[in-house]
Parts: structure tokens; C-alpha cells; sequence
């Protein structure tokens, strides 16, 4: 198997876009990407395509081939193109996809790039959609949404081990904050602990603004075989591992709901992989769809005690110029979360501050670090260990 | 890269199984599969699953996640599952992928399933999920469904062609006539020239016997690199190719929508991999989504010259004992077309004749085939060839 680098990122702004249409989105951050790796459309092999749900947001399924076709690949290249589907993992799937077909040799310079088309949809089709990530026969049907099965967990950890939600809080003003430094981000403004405490309710404990929002955008990424990367750019920046896990999709099968042990499983097989552990790393770019969401992960992820999560972000460990910055972006909570893009634009970051291009939320020393995305309520995780 | 051999495959009945539920499907062709591989559960290294519209049909995205659940690997195993989808060729896509992953030595035991439940839903859903696999921003939009384009590339192949309805109509004589040997078949009933010229419209030129059906069901194929493939099977039948091309998704787009593009590319590239012409092949399961697929398909895969088609249908020559038996299970008009499942049944298909085990419709000396699986009106093509 061959090694594998990320070579050229493009990404769109995220937010309400509603100058753009579905595939106005994909081609745009697909030509940043490959301007930025200076290839041409020719020299693409294979693209992958991460959406959740086009069927159902644009009754527009078969979308591999209208991004063919907008793209300008289908009438004379044919380019193979391929659309793959985890819910909001779908966009590190497609990453991971086009990372395996680059390894095996099958493909030389693959586009990995992930879409979202959510808002300019009919009421309500953004929740009904996010709520068929989770389980639709067992939890859907009785009401529970996507943000109620979070709620559920939330209460659980706040229970188990003290969390409270002042630190749940504390991760929204941090990504608010550091997305205030990234040009691409939906929302700018800070927020303080109090502005999300007495946000309006969706489902509690979880306020408005404990909640990732609803975006359109897209995120491309170039890939290539490490051996040829420095043709195209000076910084390659080295896919280190890809490990992806499942886990019940029904949150009343799970051992504990405190824990994502899809989450668990994927970063142990990418530790391994890489052979680092997680104090080896500088930063990551984990999935805060809810504000519980970033506590658990970077428990289950390695970077601090189980039960410590809330504690750690409190205490500023995990901002911009803490011991171990997480989401440096924004996350979904600041950058939005345009579901099939955000996993890709999750690595498009770690590129940028490893290469040293993120500007005002530049980490210091950025060689190595982890992207982490999650499908639904956490029945499938997929986790990428790149660097320098 | 490793050469990789089918090792065992399951398949539901198709038809309208109202009895079963979308993951009661998947999880029954799963484990005929496994049986039939004389594999265990924990075996299985990756899952990759074909399916086009669960989000439309029954409001469930992320069914990788409904599936490693309900097949039992989530839970303690948390195997990697992946959806792929390109309209109606999502199950080839699945076990292309399925291939790319054991090919490259990212895993070794997988299993590349398709599913689909489209029956026993909202009523109009299904021709709705249909038409979304063209494009629907230039053509659905305007009124097009998924038939009336295939009935303007009938009347386009009819004009230049000379093509005849009654040549058509015997597309779907002859896979019916072979569905009539194959027990999961949806439709067993033999019918004849006159009963498809007279059946109800769709749009002219096509009948309803001239179009394939709307259908539950689910295939799955167990994939092994062939250097161990012996160990489970006496039989192992090899991939001898997987090839995948894009072309326009909008029909007004194409340079002659007699011909489609997409097939054409994916067959070429499958025959270099392959090392073999159309004349080597003893057999081939090709995507008769209407009866003038079928024609278009057996002249752009190379079997018949340009324009050939329709006569060689008629005089007989693609029967399950003519020079090239065409659709020896009945194809999608006979067996049902539950979309993401038939590209995988295709292949299950061809692994049954190459050891032999088709029963009535067994073809003779049957070594080597080749599977063909479109998405859309043609915006997508998948071709593989399997050998004994």
C-alpha cells in the first residue's frame, strides 16, 4: 500500500447560501481545490463525494453524477465518481474513501469533497433529515430528534460525572471564539456563558447555542500518492491513518451513553496505525454538533480523563493557545455544519495550520493532528491522523 | 495490489415483500451470504452497502449504521460500515468498493451488499425516488420521469436504427422466459409479443412490460483476497475487473443519446483490466431497467455492432442457449429491480452460473461473464468481469 497526502484544499464560506445552488457548492470548492494543488482537470482520476441527503433536501439522488457533469468530468473524461453516505460522518467517509483508492493503487489524484444543501429547503426538512441519522423505527417515530437523543447523553454525563452547564457552555464561547478568526466560519460573534445559558430551549439541557447549526457549504480536498506529492506542492501534508468504527444506531443499545464507543474503537485502530498516542498530537478537530458532543469526544478520543471533558474546557486547556487546542476552526458549532462538508473541511484546517496558513487562529507548532466525525448520534465514528 | 475472489453470496426473493422490513432484507441476504461463505460474523472485516433512496423511501439515512446494527457487528465488533450510492448502479458501486478494499490490503473478509425496500411505502414515492436519479434541476423539474427518458432514447434508437417495438418486446419475453427458471424471481409468468405491444402505457413507445419493476430485496457477496479464498470455497470465483465511468446525468447534454457514453468507457477500461474481448465472455448480466436498455446495452458493451441490437434479440441469438446469453436470471425485468440490490444480484448471478449451480437456467460452459449495472438514464455505468 502506498502512502497518501493531502496535496490542494478548497472550501466554500458556510452559512445561509442561498446565491448558491447544490451544485454551484461542490464545483466551487472543487476549483479552489485544485487551484490550490495546481492540477487540471484532466490529471483527476476519481472523485468521492461525501451528502447525507440530497434525496431528501433537493429530491436530488444519483448526485455523483450531476457533480460529474457540473464539474465539467462526465462528457469527455468520464471521471468515475462516487457518493458515500454516514449521516453527518458522510464528508471523513468520502475522505476515507478516496484516501483507501490513492493507497491501493487504483487511483493516482483522487478529489475527496463533501456537500450540503440544507437551507432554501421546504420548513422543517432540516430537522426531519437530521433526525433520519438516527434511528427512525425506534427512536424517530416516538419524537425523538436528533438534539433530544443528545440531551439524553448530556443529562447522563452531567449526572455520572458532575458536568455542568456552564462547561458545556464554555465549549460554544470557545468555538464562537475562535471562529470569530476564520473568514470561512457562519457565525463571527462571540458569546459569553450567559448567552448560551439563557438561549432559547431545544431539547434539555441543550440551549440554542449549544447546537451546531444548519449550512450549506462544501469542502474539496486533493489527494495523491506521498511519492509524487512534491510535484504539486512544497508542504504535503501526510494522511498518518484513517480508521473508521460502528456502533448501535438505537442509543437504548448502547453499554453506556456517556461513552461513543464508535469513537473509542476508531481512534484506538488510528493511534495505532500512526503509531502515536494522544499527547503526540497538537491540535484536532473533533465533532461538536452539541456542546456534549466536543466533552465526550475528547474524552473518547484519549486527550483527557473520561469524566474530566467539561473540567478541561472550564479550565481553557482546550483553546486556541491551550495545552491541547480543539476545533481551532470553530467547529460545527462556529463554522456551521453543513453535514457531508464538515468532515472534509475538518481536515481542509489541520492542512491549513499544519502548513502554517490558518492566520489570526494559528496554533503554535502545528506538525501533527486529528480529525474526528461522527454519524447520527454516534453509530458510526471515523477518525484521520495527519502531519507534517 | 492483491487479486480478490467472491467466496459466497445470498439473496432475498425480490418482489413485493411486505413482510419484511428494509433491515429484515439486508440482514437475510447477509447471512445466506455468510452461510454460503462458511464464514463467522466476526470474520468480517468491512461492510460496504449499496442503496439508493432509503432517506426517501423509508426516512432513513445513515443505514450503515441501521445495518451494522441489526446484523449484530456494531455492538462489540464495530465493524466498518459504508454506504455508496449512484441511483439505480448503487449495488455495483458497493461491490466495486468492496473489491478497492480487499484489493489494496485494507481488509480482507468483506461483504458487499444492496438493498432497497420500495414497496409499501407512500403511494407515487417510488416513481418520484426514480426520477430523482436523473437530473432533476433540467429534467425532473419539467415533468421528465426516469421512463419517458428512456422512451426518447427509443425513439431516437427506433428513428436512426430502425429499431421495432416487437424487437423491444422481446427483451422482456426472453428475461421473463428465464425469470421462469429462477426462483427468487419477482415475475415467473412467461408472456408474449402481442401481451407486452398491448399492455398499458407508460410512455410510448414503452409499456408497462416494457419497463422493469418496482421491488424489495437484498443481495450480498463475500469478498476474500484469492490467495486464501480456498480455504472457504472449492469454487472461488475471480474478479477479473471492475471499472466505472461517469457521463452528463441531463439526456440534452450527451453527444447521441442512443449510445450511452458511460457504458461504453467503463466496458473498454474492463476488457484492458480484464484482458479479454466481448467475444471471450460466455454470459453477461446487463441493466435492463427497460427493454431498450437492454438493446442500447448489449451494442455499447460490444457484444452486437451499433444499431444491432434489437434484431439480434429477435432473432434469438442473447437466449439462455443462443451465441451470447443475455440476462440468464432474468434480468431486472423478470427478477424485479429493488435498485440497490441489483447490481449485487447481477454478480450473484454470475457466480451461480460459473459454478454451476443455475439450475434450469443454466448456461453451458459457462466460465467467464461480465455484470452491467447503469444509474440514472445512464449518467453513471459500472461494468465487471468474473471468471472461474
Amino acid at each position: 500500500m502506498r502512502d497518501v497526502a493531502i496535496i490542494g484544499v478548497g472550501c466554500t464560506r458556510f452559512g445561509e447560501l442561498w446565491d448558491y445552488s447544490f451544485r454551484d457548492l461542490v464545483v466551487e470548492a472543487g476549483l479552489r481545490a485544485i487551484v490550490d494543488a495546481r492540477i487540471t482537470g484532466e490529471e483527476i482520476d476519481a472523485i468521492y463525494l461525501g451528502n447525507m441527503s440530497a434525496g431528501m433536501f433537493i429530491e436530488q439522488e444519483h448526485i455523483a453524477s450531476v457533480v460529474a457533469d457540473h464539474a465539467g468530468v462526465a462528457s469527455d473524461l468520464h471521471t468515475p465518481v462516487t457518493r458515500v453516505e454516514a449521516g453527518c460522518a458522510s464528508g471523513a467517509l468520502a475522505l476515507r474513501s478516496g484516501i483507501m483508492a490513492v493507497a491501493s493503487g487504483w487511483h493516482d489524484i483522487v478529489i475527496a469533497a463533501g456537500v450540503e444543501k440544507m437551507t432554501d429547503v421546504s420548513s422543517g426538512l432540516a430537522e426531519e433529515a437530521l433526525s433520519s441519522s438516527a434511528d427512525r423505527e425506534w427512536e424517530g417515530v416516538y419524537g425523538a430528534t436528533l438534539a433530544s437523543l443528545y440531551a439524553m447523553m448530556a443529562r447522563a454525563h452531567m449526572k455520572r460525572y458532575g458536568t455542568t452547564r456552564e462547561q458545556m457552555a464554555a465549549v460554544a464561547v470557545k468555538n464562537h471564539d475562535n471562529a470569530s478568526k476564520n473568514p470561512l466560519a457562519q457565525y463571527k460573534n462571540k458569546i459569553t456563558i450567559e448567552g448560551v445559558l439563557n438561549s432559547g430551549k431545544v431539547a434539555e439541557p441543550l440551549r440554542v447555542l449549544d447546537c451546531s447549526s444548519i449550512a450549506d457549504g462544501a469542502a474539496a480536498c486533493v489527494l495523491a500518492p506521498l511519492e509524487i506529492a512534491e510535484k504539486y506542492t512544497d508542504i504535503p501534508v501526510k494522511v498518518r491513518a484513517s480508521a473508521q468504527a460502528s456502533d448501535t444506531i438505537a442509543l437504548h443499545d448502547r453499554r453506556d451513553i456517556t461513552t461513543m464507543d464508535a469513537t473509542v474503537y476508531a481512534a484506538e485502530r488510528a493511534f495505532e496505525i500512526a503509531g502515536v498516542t494522544p499527547r503526540d498530537l497538537d491540535l484536532a478537530e473533533v465533532h461538536d454538533s452539541y456542546t456534549i458532543s466536543e466533552i465526550m469526544a475528547i474524552e473518547d478520543l484519549g486527550f483527557v480523563r473520561k469524566g474530566e471533558g467539561g473540567k478541561a474546557v472550564e479550565e481553557g486547556r482546550t483553546t486556541l493557545h491551550g495545552e491541547m487546542p480543539i476545533n481551532p476552526s470553530g467547529g460545527l458549532k462556529g463554522c456551521g455544519n453543513p453535514l457531508g462538508a464538515t468532515g472534509v473541511r475538518q481536515a481542509i484546517e489541520l492542512v491549513w495550520q499544519l502548513r502554517g496558513e490558518a492566520g489570526e487562529r494559528q496554533v503554535d507548532d502545528a506538525r501533527i493532528g486529528l480529525t474526528h466525525n461522527v454519524g447520527g448520534s454516534g453509530g458510526t465514528a471515523v477518525v484521520h491522523i495527519l502531519s507534517l
